[in-house]
Parts: C-alpha cells; sequence; structure tokens
C-alpha cells in the first residue's frame, strides 16, 4: 500500500485515539490528532481506562509524565486494547534516565502485547538491554544513526523488532522504521525539529492514528506517519520568517500536517526500504 | 441588558474565575480568560480546593481529565462557592463515554447548586437520561443541532435547563442557551472550530467569567459569551493565510477574543431569542 | 561577568533543568528552556524524584499546581540537588492564596538549600511575614514595586535575600534582583506580558538555567535571565501586527528568547546595579 492510501485511509476512518500521556506535550498531541484527521480522547484516570480504551480505536502510551496513578491505567487501556485487536504504541520517554522509567516501559512491553515501539536511540537502546542511561528525553549525540554507522543501526532496530514482535521506530536525524523483515530508512525532518518541545510525542500519537486506521498494513503505516511528520517539519520551516523562533515552528507544524495532500507527501517523502 | 453591556462589565470587573479542569486544554483556557479580561487560577488539590473557591468570584468545573484527586477538589470547591454565591459551571466532557464520567457529572449535577452547564448535544443527552454514549469529546454527527431538529432541540434544552434550575448551553453548529424560560439561537462560529481541542473548554471558561461579572443578568451574559466565542471563530478565520492551519487557528481565536470590541460584538451576534 | 557571558555559557553548556512544574504552563517552560539553550525534563513522581534530580544540572521547583503526590517529589528533588551542589530555584506561585500554597512554600524554604526565590511582590511578602494574601497569581496591584516605593523595595528584597542566604528576585513592572549585598533594579519588559499566563513561571526555569550554566557568577546569571526576559517582550511586541493578541504575543516571546544573540542583549539591558 501506498503512503497516499494510508493517509487517505486516516482521513477517511477518523480513528478515534485514547492517549495516556504526559502533560508537557499533550495540546500538541491532541491537535496533531486532530490535524492528520484523526479524535483525540485524553484519559489516564485507571477507573475509566477500560471504559475508554474500548470505544477507541488505538491507544498511544507515552511515558514522559509518569506518576503512580497512570501507570495501572497504563497497563489497564493497553490490555483491554490489546484484547479487543486494538493497536498499542509505547512511547518509553525518558527510559534510562530513571529506574521508574525503565523498569516501567520493561513491564508495558512485558505485559501488553504492542503493535509498535516508538523512541530515540537510547531510549531504545535500554529497552534492548533490559537497563541504561538516556539524558533526559533526547538522544546522547555521540548515539544517533548516523550514515556511517546505518548498517549496524538497521541490523540494531531489526533485531529489536523481530525480539518484541513489533513495529520499531527509532527516529533522530535518520529514522529507521522495522517489522523484524525489512527496515525503511527515512530522511525527512530538519534538526531545528529537536528545539520544539514534544516533536517526538505528537509522531507517537500520528502513528498510532495510522496504525489504526491501516490495519492491514502497518509497516507502511508507520512509516508514513514518520515521512508525514518529517515532511511538515520541511514544509513548516519554509514557512518561517525572520524572527521566528521554535515557539512559531511548533505551530507551523502541525499546520503543515494539517493542510499536507496526499500528492504532496509521495513528492516529499524521502526513504528507502531495506530487506 | 445589552451583550456589550456584559462585556463591558467583565472588563471592568475583571473577575477571578476558580479553574478544576483538565490538563490538555488549561493552557487555552487561562489565556481566553486572560484575554476577555478575566484572571485565571487553576487549583485542584483538594487541600486548597475551599481557599482557592473562597478568593475566586466564580468557578469552572471541566471533566476532561478527572481523577480520584480532582473530583473530590470539585465536590469541595463547588460546595463553597455555592455557599458564598458564586455562579459555578459545569463542562461534562466526555459524558457517556466511561461510567467515571458520566457518574461523576451526574453526582456534580445531584451535589452541587450549579448555575449553569455547557456541553455538546450529545454529553448534555447523557445527563438528561442518567445514562448514554457519546464519542469523546465531539457530539456524535448524527446527533446535531440543525435547522431541521431546530424546535425538537429547542424544547429538549429550554426543558433541562428548566428541570435542573439552571441555565443550560448546548453547543455545535446551532449553540442553543437557555434558562428553561427561554432560549437563544445563536448562529456564530464555523466548522473549522472542531479542528481545535478544546474551543468547548474555553467557552465554559469564558462563560464563567461572564457569569460572575453579569451576576443579575445570567441568561444574557452566558449567551454574550456563545456569541463572542463563535465570533472570534469567524474574525480569527478570516486572518488566516494560505499554510495557516489548526495550531495557528487556535492562536488567532484567542486573539481575537482579546481584541473584540463591544461594538464588534454587537454588529457579528447572530442570535434570536425565542420565549 | 558581563550577562554575553552569561548567555553564551548557557548555549555553550547546554544545562539540562528538571522541572517540577504547574502543568498549566509547562509547555511553554519546556520550550523556553529550548529556546534559551537549555534542555528542559519535567519529571514529578516521589519514586523518580532523586534519579532525575541526580542526572539534571539544576532545579526548578514551581507549585502553581502542587498536590499531594508533587509536594514530596519536590522535597526528594531539592533535597538531592542541594546535596550535589546544583542550583535549586523556588517559584513560589500564588502562596497567600491558600494555606496549602503558603504552608509548602515555607515548608520548601525551611528544608532546601535555595540558590533562588523568584516571585511577585505579594508571594514575596508573603513568604517574608510567613502568611498573607495574595490574588491568584498576580501581584496587587496597590503593592507593586515603583518608582515612589523604590528605596523601600529594596531594602526589603535585598533584607529578604539576606535571611534567606540566597538570591531573591521579585518581579514586576519594576523588577528586583539582590543577594543581599546589592541588587539590581531591571526596567525591561512590557505591561502585556502581564496578559499572557505563565510569563513568570517560563522567567523561573531561564533564570534556572542560567544559574545553572553560570556557578560561579550567580547574581549576573539571574539578573541577566530577567533582562534577557523582560527584553525578548519588548522585542516579541515590536513584532505584533494588527489583530494579534496575547496568544500571538506568547509565541513572539518565545521565538524572540530564541533569536537573542548577546549583543542585542547588551545594547537592550536595561539596568542598574545598587551597593
Amino acid at each position: 500500500m501506498s503512503f497516499e492510501n494510508c493517509m487517505r485511509n486516516v482521513r477517511s476512518a477518523c480513528p478515534l485515539i485514547h492517549n495516556i500521556t504526559n502533560y508537557v506535550t499533550v495540546n500538541d498531541v491532541a491537535n496533531i490528532l486532530l490535524a492528520c484527521g484523526g479524535s483525540p480522547i485524553m484519559a489516564d484516570s485507571p477507573e475509566e481506562a477500560e471504559d475508554i480504551a474500548a470505544i477507541c480505536g488505538g491507544l498511544n502510551i507515552n511515558i514522559g509524565t509518569l506518576n503512580a496513578a497512570t501507570i495501572p491505567a497504563m497497563l489497564i487501556a493497553g490490555k483491554k486494547a490489546g484484547e479487543l485487536g486494538h493497536p498499542v504504541l509505547l512511547d518509553p520517554v525518558g527510559a534510562g534516565a530513571s529506574r521508574l522509567r525503565t523498569e516501567t516501559a520493561l513491564r508495558l512491553i512485558r505485559e501488553l502485547r504492542l503493535a509498535a515501539i516508538r523512541g530515540n536511540i537510547s531510549e531504545i537502546r535500554t529497552l534492548a538491554l533490559g537497563a541504561g542511561s538516556t539524558r533526559g528525553v533526547d538522544a546522547d549525540v555521540g548515539d544517533a544513526v548516523t550514515e556511517e554507522n546505518l548498517a549496524a543501526s538497521v541490523g540494531f532496530v531489526k533485531a529489536f523488532a523481530r525480539e518484541r514482535g513489533c513495529i520499531a521506530a527509532v527516529t533522530g536525524a535518520i529514522d529507521l522504521v522495522s517489522d523484524g523483515d525489512s527496515c525503511y530508512v527515512i530522511r525527512n525532518g530538519r534538526p531545528e525539529m529537536g528545539q520544539i518541545t514534544g516533536t517526538g510525542c505528537q509522531l507517537s500519537a500520528l502513528m498510532t492514528a495510522y496504525l489504526t486506521a491501516n490495519p492491514d498494513n502497518r509497516l507502511e503505516a508507520a512509516a508514513a506517519a514518520v515521512c508525514l511528520m518529517g515532511l511538515a517539519g520541511e514544509t513548516g520551516f519554509q514557512r518561517m520568517l525572520p524572527g521566528d523562533g521554535n515557539s512559531t515552528y511548533r505551530n507551523r507544524i502541525i499546520d503543515a500536517v494539517y493542510n499536507m495532500t496526499p500528492a504532496e507527501l509521495t513528492a516529499g517523502a524521502k526513504f528507502e526500504r531495506i530487506l
């Protein structure tokens, strides 16, 4: 299936996405879901986790500001969504930065049937090792996916996806998206996106909507979402005026997702698929 | 009292509004309160609910991300505000989407003396029935207030307001605001407002400020707030440039509330009052 | 050390700042930290407070939406940061508005080794008196620092800083920053900044980054942050177009911090240092 069709499916299905996410970037997450054609609901109380999971089509779990009340909600909602065959995505924000984050992410991986895990290389390495260290929510600069280490990085991401039985998406200057068999290498995006809080959280939400609306083509859908976000970063950057900075750029990226056409996505997506 | 005077009263009184609201749209709620001439304070700890309610002039309760800690805060603050004669508004976000939301909204209606309830038709119907189902925070498309079902919808909203002894505001493509005796039918706004998260939450906060600053003309004040929000959506939309999307539109609407003059409100308000 | 060098140190050190802050303005806090050259991490669970404090360089505590779970996190993180010699800043939002806020702020002052306290005159007076009353998060208009009461205000802030053994920053139309010995009097900023939620919260985060990257020149660093924020308010205001309001202004200010050069800070800073 083409990326264009993945996009059309999101806009026609208008998937309702349950988000248990951090309070830092939650507003942008909701607005980017609306921008892409989905519909967001945020609900992190254990008392309603099952009800909300049941009426939604997909679940986006983000541990950016996890706490004692929201962790049980993640588990309850994740189990319910899994029972219903809904895609569940995990964004292990800051895994490695604290034992609580690392252990919670590992527990979610063990106890839930995940459709996808999306993080930076440091977070994914932490999960692969079962322990580790990461500098907050940003990948260690010395540990980025680069043209030089690309083959090794692709091998790592494929192995991680295969072992976990889900799609793995490692995003950074170069993005890798694999289902364990093949791997998309994606070169969309701008380095300035890292100077906005929450572009990763937004991508995770977008990817959940794409997975939900494309149940039979999850790898393509995940890769389409990564290309869309990166391309929106490029389109939004072109509209920046002198004096604009990271706050205006944030708005421009969501606006670009809102206005992107299927033809523009096809024309702008920069990817190769490696078997 | 004219809508112009309602607006002037908000700007001269600068009502301090206590908000117990969701973390998704809270920043926009605070900024729109400042934009309209009010002053926001957000406080959802039960331990301070009474103190904060006492220093404020009105209370805006929004159950968008309710949890075990904030529900008691809603009850404590609501009772204190009621004792002091301050207007209390309930925004039953997602009532019908989970038992927790439905039951909490019904409990707040039973235990508090509410000045107003504002929601979409699906949420208000859920409360009217004492149970129900709603698609997250959006009204069911098939259950919108339309020109075709207008008379029945007005009848429903008037009956709900009369039964609950408060102002009922059902907002959507056509907005209805009633105190049980008469009903404003308002046709301001743009459909694109539904592609921004939180325009409903913002309206609830705005309405609370208008109710607080116009204690003797609550129905007019509530209707003025609905017209103001819708008109701001129209004004903001006129300023949209090619490439702008829902994120920029969000800013433009708050900006439009900030800059709206009483004369512009009078000139732009599209309403009729039905007895 | 010059303000220019303080700014250069932030941009070269890229200090990682731990924020335990309110959910109202947290997104703007994260974006302004990125804009100034720092890196934010938000984490308010007691279970991870020590781990996160240990990997960061400074800690920003803001009690804007404190609750029973986050207060212990503030104490744990604050003690850990203190042990490690990291600067800890307290923003006592709304101290005086509720007993919970006042008592929590006083407890944090007693139990932590603070590098700085930043608030409006009403909040700082509340802390000085050990009790008091404040109108939400805004300073009482009748209690502002003015040209008329400047000498008395400087005396008060110097005395408070000396007594508490930390930097005290009282911000408003005129800003005062003292370490107990000398006092910066700063006249940057625009009154319209008060019509945006969270410019104070943003300044506290900025100041924490400046303190962290300038450990040997904390007073200058704190004053540089205050000048930077005020100057960004001026620069952002100059870019406002007809129809723009407080929501666009919010973006413009963060953008201005992002684009500010050391030379512009030096040219635009309006301050005097009083011994």
